[in-house]
């Protein structure tokens, strides 16, 4: 899969100095990088026989919603809060400064079902960890989190201890 | 497609007092719901032949995607001002008290590719009508917009005037 490295765009100093941005809309406009990474992804998520895909706001829809449709299986979105019109549930977790939430619909997962979790990237692993919890609350079961690319110069595997991890290219630098 | 109704849950008093929210999360989370949406607006975006689809942020990315996906067509996502990390072109679009604003990257689209826009909603054509400039500041051809819903009450035929106009299925009243 390091073929796919060649559709993601390196944005320096985004969204701050010193941080160097993967831009995966690159790879999301060019059908075949997009076909790639789903493939490699599709076969991930069907090997974990997931019940429902838990994506995450925003650049996760798209990842998820495609997967979802070549599993035909149920797409849950979850999202910063104030965006789901209905009953919510809610995790907070904590930032380099401060904290954030995340919430997902109260009916979103049934007890017993087997999610996996789908992102554009893994870094910190904050949001997804959020996500995880999001997913337990309800009684559904983590079975997964899959993502295009893994940060592996941040400590994610600390906060994500556990959960059966997945992604198809990694950044061992930044 | 009146039967993609009973997947659609509405949700009185959101964002605010008065408002009904047709809450299509019901709809992505159910797989015979999902993709019952998906072959209808599969079936529009490619009798429109297009090269590329544009997805609104951020319900329409899920739509998007899994279409771009099906027909092995580019996805290309319009957000939000600061969210997109690389040269952005910009619309700025008027709500009903104030404006706002869509980006999109400035190589997301190539002169002459015919370009479907989707989202979850048509409503007042705000939005939408700011995705069609921003596709064509890059030179490229909006050859449809597709919707799962059409809000028949809201005036958004006036505002998308000389555009292919598709929705799944409409409300007349709120």
């Amino acid at each position: 899969m390091e073929q796919l490295k060649k559709y993601i765009r390196s944005v320096p100093d985004f969204p701050k100095p010193g941080i160097n941005f993967y831009d995966v809309t690159t790879l999301f406009q060019n059908p075949v990088g997009f076909n790639l990474a789903l493939d490699g992804m599709e076969e991930y998520v069907r090997s974990r026989k997931a019940d429902k895909i838990v994506a995450i706001e925003a650049r996760g829809f798209i990842l998820g919603a495609a997967l979802a449709d070549r599993l035909n299986i149920g797409l849950v979105p979850a999202r910063k809060p104030g965006k789901l019109p209905w009953r919510t549930i809610t995790e907070e977790y904590s930032l380099e400064y401060g904290t954030d939430r995340l919430q997902m619909h109260a009916d979103a997962v049934q007890p017993g079902e087997r999610v996996v979790i789908v992102d554009d990237l893994i870094a910190t692993g904050g949001t997804l960890g959020a996500a995880c919890k999001l997913v337990e609350q309800l009684g559904g079961k983590v079975v997964g989190i899959s993502s295009v690319i893994g940060l592996n110069f941040l400590p994610y595997r600390q906060r994500l201890a556990g959960y059966d991890l997945h992604h198809l290219i990694a950044y061992d630098s930044e």
